[in-house]
């Protein structure tokens, strides 16, 4: 299936609040390429296989293919991705029909906190709560399979306002 | 599951005569890291993604995890991979209770075929048939990521003397 999502940054911890739910996530790569990565994610107690293609040229639109695994399968095939595991804490927040996946990074990109929401057009309306920051949509730098590489640790702009 | 197995090269078609059954493959790649290969494969009517980890220092042994996947999944994986898609026929041919794997190439490899057989321990006794050739066992260059990248069109050696 082709996923539409656009990316924020986020400006401060309000979005806590209105969580209804977080979830830890370990997460590596076995394909970093931006035109085919391959993430191994273990999602609380569960585990996923995932595929995703090239980013459209608005960096909305990407093919995904995803599988689940099992704790078993996940932990052998996180043996053979590459360095950079990427610790998470992922918030999911309901504001009238949508979720925003708010990630809290921990380690080497202790600092970034992400917001996605999965739009049914690129342009479609959604609400815009006063946490949510600058769009990052389409910027490479904010892939997980570049943070796991070139951590946010090692940014230098000082456009980022993360609390 | 760890495999272990052991690569020849084959010296002439008479394999076909002892063959079993023959099914064609198609194949590519979305990583080509031999630490960490992901290969999707038609395989006749069915498809597969695997992973393979890194070999073991004398070739024979290496992670390997597969699924199954459907025909339209493979199709939507086709589009993501790497250039290089490596066209095969496959025969198996059975002598005493093995199972040799024997891969004739076409396209960019024509000429090159390799038999495979898998063993349950690296130095454990096989048959060796008239046809069967030079090991090649941890060859990288034999391995289908490195052909679909570097084909056997373009190898220089002068001991594969293939039919």
């Amino acid at each position: 299936m082709q996923e539409i999502e656009r990316k924020f940054l986020v400006n401060n911890l309000d979005f806590k609040k209105e969580a209804s739910s977080s979830n830890t996530i370990r997460q590596a790569f076995i394909s970093r390429h931006p035109e085919r990565t391959v993430r191994v994610r273990q999602y609380g107690n569960r585990a996923f296989l995932t595929i995703k293609g090239k980013s459209s040229e608005d960096g909305t639109t990407r093919m995904e293919w995803e599988k689940e695994i099992t704790i078993a399968e996940a932990k052998q095939l996180f043996a053979v991705c590459e360095d950079g595991e990427i610790h998470k804490e992922r918030y999911l927040v309901q504001l009238e029909d949508f979720t925003f996946e708010v990630d809290e990074f921990f380690g080497e990109n202790k600092g970034l906190i992400i917001a996605e929401i999965e739009l049914s057009s690129a342009n479609q309306a959604f609400p815009k709560p006063a946490w949510l920051g600058k769009e990052v949509t389409g910027d490479v730098r904010f892939y997980n399979s570049q943070l796991s590489k070139n951590p946010f640790s090692g940014f230098s702009d000082e456009i980022y306002n993360i609390p």
